[in-house]
């Protein structure tokens, strides 16, 4: 950091985020992700919960750990406390996915009030693939290079004869609402875009997972190497808790019971799992929780 | 109505709203508006406002005026008890502003799953305007005849073309979710929509004002013809203190007070407002209010 | 259902809530849930998904799998496509709790513009319980007899006599926005609480949870069993796949895969689990899925 | 400023609002409002509006002057992109009145967690009023002396001995959950509240407004305050063009027509309104305006 550039704040900072405020982490062939401006940190919301949860918290006095409880037990508003404002280059239709996370902020680049640019996402050879057969939403097998390379060309010429059109009746004095109805779905866009971090974290969840369309997956995973910097307790109880956890239906719970072992272990530490979750883990694995 | 085909339910009904259930509006060429369900009516605002004001109410006993009442004070709370579910079919570019309403439930069609159909919007030639000088934008007089059909072949011509490939690569096997990302933006796309009153209200403010997109202010004409047969006295009270309203702001205040003439008139009935609306709107004019 | 004072609908019908609609179900001692009013049912869920899936949808073709393979996915958005309209009527602290659910309509009572009325909640004998010693926001066992009386003896006394001082004041013309900031926190309260499906099972999860405190259970209790009359086959995929499913940790799931036999059953019938579920389950416990 | 406690931050700062930082300001009795952290500045705003507008924008250059625009259309969504957080600490009454604002993350003091401590909010005597007789929800004349003074040692004594019951049940081990609900409506609370700046003015003009209840009131000025400190510029445009505009309804508009002098003055200077807003405000009044 340029400390000549820093600005002084009582604020509670983000010291690793700070490293990469401002930067341009490219996503795609054109796009990118940048983190502009953010609030809080771990500590912000180990704070907010204690205004919660007052005195009667002695028990889990420490951040680490009151993080970790509160990600496993679905206490879902201190992480509300952390804000963060992204200005994100996408594809349209990455955008259109992405806005349907509505419980965000969002001021998008208008093409009624400005020219659209010439850039538009050409997907990589090995990314162009044939239609799933396990997955009806997906994508499987690459395609043969040929056919691939096909449709790379496919898109870069319409997408120039398109532009090219654009262009000339934006120059002939055609309006701008009008004359972009013809642009394709690659085309880029821009927002910033301001979220909390309970929802960045259902946005990553999702975005993240393997049903999500390759090209906003890239997007999430940039955006989860940010938040590791920013929030790193947060972000290591989210893995745990919410990224690589799985639900199992409560046929699912009956067919794992059966299938266990006579006695089971009880090597906890092994495992990294904590006492109380050991307890209630193993509880449930044997029908001994109540309710 | 076919009586035959009815259910029986104890659930309030509007019935002029009965008989456009179900009922495509065609709106632009291509696209459709569509009630498909429906909760409350105008009694079920009358009926939740009652709750909040318990039996402090006995002044505002009608039901007309009880609305208005809460129009113009902006308690919008009760009118979020009503609920309608639309079928909507609409250019993407028209589903992109739609969906920045944030507080409204949505299934839209996705491409990632289906085929995309070969529909797509061509504007009318008189719709085709020059980009507009006072409204950056906005549009404005019309393009030359000539010019707006180039236009219009031009669309015709690429969206034929793209449509070609896009089904030529999608019959070869390419995944549908690449595929797609050569469409434009006006092709068709379909969604359900639903939304409370008080949101719906806000959208169509919003949605039929001047400088809104011609497109999207075409099913907003729509809409508030349904909204009007369905709950007619919430309409007629949006019309007068929401749609046709007009803010003046602070310093505007004064230059209207500035230029009334020295005696008010006070002939309210022939302006149909209302004694307590009278005189507030009086006393602003007159800076007489209290504040 | 007495026909006589139906209305006549071309809308979709839950003919067992139809049943339901406008009865009181008594909650706590004066408390009560009412249905006033719904939108859609079980059919109107797979219609909606079926707009977002559109013809790639024909492998699921069954509206019970479908359901459940949206409720399993957390596609939640077709279950947004139902609302449902409560009277409730609560204790204070209940509707706080209650309030926190955001994403919701509502009109409650006002003891600004209304008289607060003399009713009070007073817990059950075996209602009122020590301080739980394992969990730092609950009740674990019951109090003594005679002690726990004490307390019913404090409440119902204090409630009358704060009654009598609110009412004398308000005779002699104090302000009802003022009177009322002394009644207790077991004051009731009503509201008219709207509310979708998706966010309705989020709120039923949470509120009939064992740590949520045992009075908004007991609400959360009634409008579970009119859950299951209007939507009978989402409400069985919400006690599958959400109420009774277990979340495992990354580290739980290694726990639970280091204790199973050696060779996993696969009788997946015998757990009514379908087939692509068993392959998901099976892969996760052996850890041979992919992502 | 003490300069040593300072962190160094690549984020945009408002100076004057760090000045405020961390510094309780009383509110009523007993209660507070703290800054607690922040995200943008004016210039943050206008950063986040010249995405949306892009190269389009070249003429509404100067901050100010965007701000300002964007307050009078209604363009909400820049403002959006500030955001505050506050530690406020208030009576129950007010917390219920303030919660109903959905828009906002929230970490309350919880009851059940943690003992109430002894703090309650009692009026002074001149806030002890009669019931309005113009406004059915608010209070009018003061009380006579005497009456004021018994309905405050009502409350003291009220509250003292509640409140002695409620430890004296805590310490034989009453769950803190039952015994809370004794507890009266003029108890203090506390939260953390965290709102972006678009939805922090809507609060301010309903919660600064005459019809408001008072202690809320009191909350809504000194938050004005630390507003005004923090976004000078959006405050003065909230000023204007939200909490002291005037809303007209459409027979309004007429009226006020007809009691306009038969020329207008055109010395928009002296009223210190943009040429724009003038020449709509002139067609407004005039009938001129299009739609």
């Amino acid at each position: 950091m340029d400390s000549e550039n820093l600005n002084k704040t009582k604020r509670v900072v983000s010291e690793s985020l700070e490293g990469k405020l401002g930067e341009s982490y490219q996503v795609l062939d054109k796009g990118f992700v940048r983190v502009v401006d953010y609030m809080g940190n771990d500590q912000a919301i180990v704070q907010a919960a204690r205004v919660s949860y007052g005195k009667g918290t002695k028990t889990v006095n420490q951040d680490r750990g009151l993080i970790h409880y509160l990600m496993r037990h679905g206490h879902t508003t201190p992480f509300e406390m952390c804000e963060i404002k992204f200005h994100v280059k996408m594809p349209i239709f990455v955008a259109r996915q992405w806005i349907r996370h509505r419980t965000a902020n969002v001021n998008e680049y208008s093409a009624r009030y400005s020219i659209v640019e010439e850039e538009f996402y050409i997907p990589e050879i090995d990314k162009i693939c044939y239609q799933s057969t396990t997955n009806s939403q997906g994508r499987g097998d690459e395609l043969e290079q040929q056919l691939a390379q096909e449709f790379r060309d496919f898109l870069t010429k319409s997408d120039k004869s398109t532009y090219d059109e654009y262009t000339r009746f934006i120059e002939k004095g055609l309006a701008r609402e009008i004359a972009r109805i013809a642009m394709p779905l690659n085309t880029y866009t821009e927002m910033y875009w301001k979220v909390d971090l309970h929802n960045l974290f259902h946005f990553l969840k999702l975005r993240s997972h393997q049903r999500a369309q390759y090209e906003i997956r890239k997007y999430a995973e940039i955006m989860e190497e940010i938040v590791s910097s920013w929030v790193p307790m947060a972000y290591e109880a989210f893995l745990e808790y919410e990224k690589h956890a799985k639900t199992l239906s409560r046929s699912a719970i009956e067919y794992v019971r059966d299938n266990l072992k006579e006695e089971l272990s009880s090597e906890r530490e092994r495992y990294g799992i904590g006492a109380r979750e050991f307890t209630e883990v193993t509880e449930m694995l044997t029908g001994a929780e109540k309710e």
